[in-house]
């Protein structure tokens, strides 16, 4: 098995400046930096695209959400379905509109939707999606009740196509431009976990784990 | 004119716990809080997203890629587009994976892709776009060529239905589970302009406009 994915019409790029990739590590570096993806599929012959949070293990992405929502209803049945992950690094300003950007890292994956039946499949699912936001949590934390496993709905998604794309460094100005008296750079954009907040009920004496600690100061 | 979307099978929000709103004022608040947000469009029966930079100017969203680009050739064939916008606030740490959660605004839009044809029209839609990325750069870059305007393929999403989602606050645990003596509460996540980096050619004596300078350290 090869550590890239096939380059074809679905996942080609086609624009320049940026860095485009196709290989699993740095495809999969970037969707396991990530929080939260978009799903798109299919409505009613209707595009969609919704937010979700996600796991991965190997060539899987899992999804999640109440059994009876939408979203999972519909993934049920929808079988294809695209996923992007983008983190956004900075604003890039160049000398003229035209060549300013964005720095990013992002990632398109696309796949087959399915959902999971057995509750043991569901578990190991739910735990992927758990770690990737909330590492070390799942096993701190009390275990599902079965209750909350049926009421949860589980989609897996085997990726069969993806694409890496990174743009980042300075501004690309015309030759001509650079003479502009004009400030040119970049403005970074960081998204941080910052200090924990304790909920109201806490009791003083409980402190946060290792693992949350850990996540404090965290850059995406 | 009424200020809210009319609720319909298309943006009806399902689900409990998270704020769900319809009117432009907490909708545009958010759209016009984003950076870049995700637009869902069909390609050959299937859904593709992609993240792409974007202005507002009342109900109508601006899209812009290069004119030859995938993405600007099929949305001008496209017609229905779903676009959503979100930003994340916080992981919320129940005391059980069930009821942990995120904090986000979100907003997801429905409209109709067009392309527009005049160099006017699509000055008037790069203007919002460039303003929403980079506040007052517009009018201190130099003016766009024509051959830029004619690269540039600019489409306008007119927002026929639309949706906000806000999730905020700490967990909401079981009552039974509030004895768990296990730390629980809300790891903030946010997304921060840094400070401006100059560009390698760019002349000591020239210093960034005001308009830079208040963007630094803005959060999203």
């Amino acid at each position: 098995m090869t550590d890239d994915f096939v380059v074809s019409k679905t996942n080609k790029l086609r624009q320049i400046k940026e860095l485009a990739a196709y290989d699993k590590p740095t495809i999969y570096k970037i969707v396991d930096a990530g929080l939260t993806c978009h799903v798109a599929f299919i409505q009613d012959g209707l595009p969609i695209v919704v937010p979700m949070i996600y796991g991965r293990h190997e060539d899987m992405i899992y999804l999640h959400g109440a059994r009876k929502a939408r979203i999972i209803r519909l993934l049920e049945n929808s079988n294809r379905v695209c996923i992007n992950i983008t983190l956004l690094d900075g604003i890039v300003y160049a000398r003229s509109v035209f060549n300013s950007s964005m720095n990013y890292r992002s990632v398109t994956l696309f796949g087959e939707a399915s959902l999971l039946n057995s509750s043991k499949e569901k578990l190991i699912a739910m735990k992927y999606i758990s770690e990737n936001t909330m590492p070390g949590r799942w096993d701190e934390v009390r275990p599902s009740h079965d209750k909350e496993v049926k009421m949860t709905g589980v989609i897996s998604v085997k990726i069969d196509s993806a694409s890496a794309k990174i743009s980042s460094g300075y501004p690309d100005d015309e030759d001509e431009d650079y003479a502009i008296p004009i400030w040119a750079g970049v403005l970074p954009i960081t998204t941080k976990i910052g200090k924990k907040k304790d909920d109201a009920r806490l009791s003083p004496d409980i402190k946060a784990s290792k693992n949350i600690l850990k996540m404090e100061n965290k850059i995406l």
